[in-house]
């Protein structure tokens, strides 16, 4: 069990998050810089608590980034925006924080909400509600098992915030949230839900912030050993490698708020010409890779983790960084069991993407 | 002076504030029916006080419908949203609000702050900050004299409402307020701004709610006795008949949340073909007419007022009620001194709107 994040350990926490940030999350790299430069000036480690350790009527907010990564890597953040967000919604609430919660663990989401937490004096806890990361607001656990949308707060760049009292339901959030994001350039500081210990003990994914640190020094042990890591990520997240190859197209926009495409991966034995049945992989995403095609058959899909990572070393990359001619190793990672159930597979199944397929678990549970 | 709002008053009132609309402000016979309404089920007036009544440190609010004519005539709001929007505000502010302002006198953005008003069991006060309508927030005297854009509330007719406790500009306001109103279906109650006493008392344009009775009052009277009313009209507000004809063309579109177009009118004297130039007049308009072209002659623009009334009674047509056929007379008439001053027209005047013409004031000022 992780008690407190320092110097030593934001490598690997961005190593890992980058990873089970499935292609989404945003850019470890800005939020791994601010972490470090934070945590340098504030001379501390930052504290990490079990949820179990949140007393029951404690208030706490998830917090995290919303926009398209392709936008949030070019389009800096002046750094505070999360701060500002939870300091608006103590002083609409009239009522301080206890705690800091992960919204996603996936990507530089896992890494911003830190950093407004060493800004805020303020612990984060360890967990998320996603396991992973998704594109949209109404995806995570939180929202799935009930706990209520609003309030919640936006802020960006320029010091501008809103906060939303009331709204219906989580969806609903997610699209006024969206196009306010759009409005606000294409990347915001986003705190929801606002929620009480007990919601939180009810509803959050436990550990994936240790997850996410033992993933990332497990990759750079394999570097240390120049070993390619792909097959111990697989492992120690109960997955296994989907396909190995080399990305040979990739179809890409930025559309409401979020980066679409498509890419190909081509599989590198010798065995027929790239575009055989069966030798190249499709992936489709929505900021984040949803779901994988070897021909007519899918291999994987959400809720379960579809993760490319660099051959050589184990980085992540992301859907926005993705480009012809990259090595890479695709893995397939069970999702954690909390989004595998009925209500959940209602909101984050393939089903709830568009796609016109049953969820066909992979075998286990990512933790 | 006007003491109260009565049952008496709503239909003066409504035809009034329909001219000053100049176009916008949407449509009074929605409002007024609500209004009338609100006043038999609460069996009392509304009372209706002045400016310089309300103490230097009450809190006060403008408020009104955001959005395009075209959807709020079509879309019907449940009622009360401006009202859930004031509560939003008081409770966020943990202050009761005094009185209730008329964002814009202009269309059915009289009467619904008098809604909210009976609502809230509020006063109104004689006033408003533009003398007419105007399409965007940033454009009115309390944003023009320097009150703040936040906080400012938005609500929806399902019960989902946005606070803005912190923005930069008044244009921020708008642009965050727009695209949030297209997200809410293209209307949607506003509160902005939220002001001292003091601060109204600098910055209001008074006694524009006693204007738009008297006026419609005198339309009243011209029809009892069977008469025009354009002419009554153009001397009561201190202006004149630009043209009168039957509109040949109508260009619209609801874009960006607007209505915006363009229309022809033709003039009745059998002097040569309706195109020759200087015998058709064309407007051009945001939600409100903008701009009246006689060839390459500009024979009004704003601030001051264009208004197309039905020749006949003297009804306004809203620009999004305008047809091929009808028989109108185009009034042109002064703006409030208010709108006049340098930093007002900065805002307000022709080039805001990007047209690349000075603005000639018709003589004198609207009251």
């Amino acid at each position: 069990m992780m008690r407190q994040v320092t110097l030593n350990d934001t490598e690997a926490i961005a190593i890992g998050a980058g990873i089970l940030g499935t292609g989404g999350g945003g850019s470890t790299y800005l939020n791994r810089l601010r972490l470090d430069n934070e945590l340098r000036r504030s001379g501390k480690s930052l504290p990490i608590i079990r949820a179990d350790d949140v007393p029951d009527d404690a208030l706490v907010c998830a917090v995290g980034g919303m926009g398209a990564p392709t936008v949030s890597n070019e389009k800096l953040q002046e750094g505070r925006e999360i701060m500002r967000a939870v300091r608006a919604m103590e002083a609409h609430l009239r009522q301080p924080m206890h705690a800091i919660i992960i919204g996603e663990i996936g990507g530089g989401n896992a890494l911003g909400p830190l950093v407004a937490a060493l800004q805020l004096g303020l612990p984060a806890v360890d967990g998320d509600s996603m396991g992973r990361a998704f594109p949209e607001l109404q995806m995570d656990t939180f929202m799935i098992y009930g706990v209520a949308p609003s309030p919640f707060a936006l802020a960006d760049t320029h010091g501008n915030i809103a906060i939303f009292p009331r709204i219906g339901s989580a969806k609903q959030a997610e699209d006024f949230a969206r196009s306010l994001t759009i409005e606000m350039g294409g990347s915001a500081a986003l705190v929801m839900p606002v929620m009480s210990g007990a919601e939180l003990k009810r509803t959050i994914i436990r550990d994936t912030l240790s997850l996410a640190k033992r993933i990332g020094q497990a990759v750079l042990d394999c570097r240390a050993r120049s070993m390619e890591p792909a097959a111990t990520i697989a492992k120690l997240c109960h997955g296994r490698i989907l396909f190995t190859g080399k990305i040979i197209d990739v179809e890409r926009r930025t559309v409401q708020g979020f980066a679409r495409g498509k890419l190909k991966i081509s599989a590198f034995t010798p065995l027929g010409p790239p575009n055989e049945l069966g030798r190249s992989l499709e992936i489709e995403f929505q900021n984040e890779n949803l779901i994988a095609w070897l021909g007519d058959e899918v291999l994987c899909a959400v809720p379960d983790l579809i993760t490319i990572v660099s051959l050589d070393d184990g980085e992540a990359i992301g859907t926005e960084s993705l480009r012809y001619g990259l090595r890479v190793a695709v893995l397939g990672m069970p999702a954690p069991k909390e989004l595998k159930t009925p209500a959940a597979l209602a909101v984050v199944g393939p089903r709830a993407f568009g796609y016109d397929v049953d969820f066909q678990p992979l075998p286990g549970d990512l933790l």
